[in-house]
């Protein structure tokens, strides 16, 4: 890639800091439960906990607490598959912010379908790709060093598109005019992401330190509906998840995994701030 | 009351004639439903029919139906009023559309607390009040000939609003601002109507049909999150009841009941076209 | 035409049962009259009726009352092709909605300009472009297999563009778009129509009843101008026909070639909820 | 009237400078005119001239172009009162921008109506309550020293408003918000007005010399349909007066009675810069 | 001050935190600098720095910081005064979050006009209208517990409205909404805030810690031209203050006072994703 | 130029009688001051006059007098190119409404980037392209016969566009729509333009007089706030220059070279209804 690409993917200084963060990123709790299964997801787990793994021997605590933590975050993302709707092989689907690679990996998996994973991340894309080549899936997964907010796919190339806990990265307004325009007409637009409550106000505390750990954005809850509204994506599925997210964060931060984030969320998810919301909508 | 009230209240031709329908109304499939215990609700059901009710001796059939599709409609009620939040004996709630006064029946005995249920139609309005005084409850029930549109109670006064199918008859636009006026910062807001499918196009066939039967307005899904992204009505759960409705009205279709616009309800769901949802929304 | 092309076309379930509807309709109100003079319409009248073609012979009442109605129906797109300015021999103007061809024979006798025809019913497409074969215009008069909200011609392509009731089938918010985009600048667009009155308030039952007949989704007036204004469409001629229709659908209820929607619009026109309006706008 | 009460009726200076023009404006076009029986004007004219007023004795020339001047505006009074819709003696009308209240004393003599005028000319307001007086019709129709932005009268209380030639001394946003609010439900707007063609572009040198001329700010066509979409004021007929008007002002121009704006508005009018519009709206 | 006036004027969960952080803030940098000349601003400073304060015998040095540091913050309200127009004694002015009341406090002593200081900390309302009584302007100068969202008073009562780094904790567009219907035609509105470059695009990491140390939310710079241009606020003056801001930065990082959010300050100036703006708007 | 290319830049009559204006118009006041140094402006200068110019020998006096005016007109060109922000060589601007060339040459001489001019004058563009030949930078100084609303250029193509008093000759809407698309990212707008001030209310009669002389339409100030707000363009820097353009009027009225507009614009610049402002701008 010349600097002139990089340029045109990264299209504001913030985008730049955006990648470089997920550029070097390595944190044990992303990459160890990816190592359990090979799917690597970054994402944050749903349902119930099974605290047995806390007990027994303190030498394989860290495993049974990584494959219960692997487990939880793979129910997330089978979840958030549960609302494409129903997807053929022959259909094409995009995972906007892809990571490395997980989601995708799981679409193909499921549905059999083509899959476009896009990132700003060049070594996310170098890794998932290398996970595509490996299960053997290049020819149906490919991930692609591009913005989501200007992909240069054709208009209605895409059945469904989803945002796994990428959206607050980007501005929505941008980001439901480039998924309206992507999907075909009556395909579904799935995310999964944290807001914040406006019926409790302005962000709190434990928001913006949320923010500044990962240089994102939580927007309003509002604020998806407002823009899906005027972008012609139109709800039809909408779930609050912060009960079934909050066991996860509770055996998250009682791990060595822990990163420091831990407390944020648990503050914000129980002062009624913070919301780990799924979205699935049509596209009208 | 007098002409000028009357037309205080009823502000086009339009309500004159929705009211004139309801005015008259006496189908057995709303009255004989609520005489099975004194809940008059004139919804429509879901959930897992009951078929063997169809079996039997023939003389007891209409009993054991009209047994089963209460049964169904109640557990619609009891599904949206789980959706209101925790609502105490002091707040107060407003039954947008109380029709005979189940609903607003149901919420009292639920929370304990003080429901103000507006409709156009007189006569509802009288057999509503006649209702609440037969079981003690009018000191707390109320139900008032008013519109929904321009109720006149002072801003901030409600905790809850909900609509039970009766958005169809009036204008989005006008109604939400309305309801986010009445409501106070943080309180909830729920309805479940029959809406069309943006998806799938304009209204198909079936359901102009039903526009038809009912003098009503069926609205695209788009705009339901449209006008309520415009008053500050920020949604927080969207269930698609379609699959759980479908069985009630093949029992419906199935009886002596039957209106004869089972029918239409049916090929409406079934082609994709209708859909029968649920949203619960904070007033942000 | 393989079944991409048509699914490109057709870009939703609605209009592809909108396409079925035209593609198998064959009623004598729309055969018989335009078999009168060659000019196939689908069209209402206007104007007077000469009442005493129901008078004489028994045997030849069914003629008289065809060619009035057909000289009813001519009127109309008489009264419509006379707002559409001074055009030229080289113009180009797109008829949109062009059904069995009808008005845009008539724009090419009246101008001699260039008209494209655009309908998603593939038998209308081809029973109008043997129309103009037959008539010898058919390199100027060219009828086309798209969708009047995605055409594909190039922007600035036209001088004028009418919608002769063919606007309740579509999204007024696309249409526009899609038209000013068409359209060169000082361009006017033209279109007849029925449409519900906002005054009344929503759709009577009349109105829905027309609706299921035709599949169609009668807006309301306001839509209209509201879409207008969005796409640079100024008005410059509003004309109330619904006193001029009236008698048209009298006479029709009257024949033989009553296809029994005629009550329904009578007492739609008659009560003040439905209104049969021509607007002519500028492309500003 | 106080300095307090003149700085809540002229809220800017620029609505300060408009009062000081028309309260000392003494022009014989329109003082003479009204002087014919009495009916005080101000407004253009429409229909066709009798060209032979400017033939027969020099010394009674003046007399009979006045006549025929007066008889021209008289007849765009008439039309517009034709617009109004059926109003009856019990309703309320309003005339906004009333000037001298010749259209008030019309509606009033055709209607037996109430009208209330008003005007931000003290001097205008005083001159029409004394028309009123002299007539014995000062119980029913009353001006009102007021702005027609903010007229302090009740929401809903009038059935029909008009604003003869006075739309181009205020924003229409606030004008038609005002309006909307003070109109019943289905009560009717007309206006006449001379307004820029969008179609043509900005306004010609002709156009800003007339603004120049009144201190008066002439508004886009499209302004005019996008502020009645925004407040509820929906079009039912739209008429242009252009043709019509043209004679007047050629007439006027070949007389003594000419103010020197005669050739800008015949420039205008002729170049396609500019119309005269007859738009009536209903209140939904 | 009853439970019940406490919720109305605080209408959200994410307000009582606001006002229980100022409520029991103390910190010296806000205390000791009003100690000075008894004007207790909470402000950041502009200007250049006279940098030989760090110099001298070090007993001292707090004493010639807190000096310097207030002489700066003096120079900035001052600045913002200097935006505020031509006012008078009889006018009156509202202070919009007026803290400890040293802006109200600057305002009456340069223009001898009323002003009415808004607050949602009791404590600092109580503090501030200490301060008055102690200076005996409490006739002209008072400060009130309420809410800058919904203050109660009259429209148009006010020529001049200000924020001085109040508006990131509120929603701009409910601010401006009652700043509009505040202000008198024609009257002023300034404030001088940090917001986000959308330029540079979403926040920076500094950003979110700045927001997380004050429980505030920095909104992008758009948004103010966006919410004032949805209000009538038309901007006059713009003036980014940023290179004006980093000199007092820098001094109060090298000093005793520092409360830890120097760095971030610093960081999200210098990096481009910050800046320090004045904008004055007139009401139209 | 082909009467194709012509239709195609003009798009309405308007842009018509502007080009015609513009490529006939021969001013000494805009040719004689071009002639001083060579640098063709046509704008209003800005700073404090040396009014000596006037005393001293007549036959020099006019001499004197164009100097003087040619170095204020200078100065205000100096200072928009100073709020372009840090140019470098490689970069691409752009001069919209780039008249006889003069912006478009300084800008290079001060930043040595690439600049495209744009004009609907053929004959200024000729002119212009006849300067930079002269001056040996023809190869980066181009001005093209286009339509600054549609100019052709790629999106994203320039880091800075420019409107030197062009923006009263078109819709504002369209104009920063199209310079939107044209700036990159993070690129800088900035127009200097007379205005009409939205707080004195609707334009002065002196305002009309100044539109009817250069046929032009001087728009509100509010309007180029709420248009940059709909199209990403954010302020960043807004100077009233008003104070500062006065002296320079003052000075032309007495001169030869008073075109006879002068006294309209020290009387609408002195009562407050005209207004001349530096904006200058981010595309976010």
């Amino acid at each position: 890639m010349t600097a002139t690409q990089d340029s045109t993917v990264l299209s504001s200084l913030y985008q730049r800091s955006v990648a470089d963060y997920w550029n070097t990123e390595q944190n044990p709790v992303n990459l160890r439960l990816g190592e359990v299964d090979g799917i690597y997801h970054h994402h944050y787990g749903i349902g119930e906990v099974d605290w047995t793994v806390l007990d027994g021997p303190a030498e394989t605590r860290d495993e049974r607490v990584i494959k219960e933590l692997h487990r939880l975050e793979s129910a997330q993302t089978d979840f958030l598959m549960s609302r494409l709707g129903p997807l053929e092989p022959h259909h094409r689907v995009m995972d906007a912010g892809s990571g490395r690679g997980g989601s995708s990996i799981v679409a193909n998996l499921r549905f059999g379908c083509h899959v476009d994973g896009v990132s700003i991340s060049e070594s996310q894309v170098a890794f998932a790709n290398e996970q595509a080549r490996k299960r053997g899936v290049a020819d149906k997964v490919r991930f692609h060093f591009r913005n989501m907010l200007d992909t240069g796919f054709e208009s209605g190339t895409f059945q469904a598109i989803w945002n796994n806990e990428s959206t607050m990265y980007v501005e929505l307004s941008l980001l439901f005019a480039e998924h309206a325009r992507l999907l075909s007409r009556g395909g579904r637009y799935v995310c999964i992401t944290g807001c914040y409550n406006d019926a409790y106000g302005l962000p709190s505390r434990a928001i913006s330190q949320i923010n500044a750990h990962y240089i994102c954005d939580i927007h309003p809850r509002s604020t998806y509906f407002k823009e899906m509204a005027a972008n012609r994506l139109v709800p039809i599925s909408v779930v609050d998840l912060t009960p079934a997210t909050i066991p996860y964060w509770e055996l998250r931060a009682r791990t060595a995994l822990a990163t420091g984030i831990e407390q944020p969320f648990l503050d914000a998810y129980k002062n009624g701030s913070f919301q780990y919301l799924l979205i699935a909508a049509d596209r009208a």
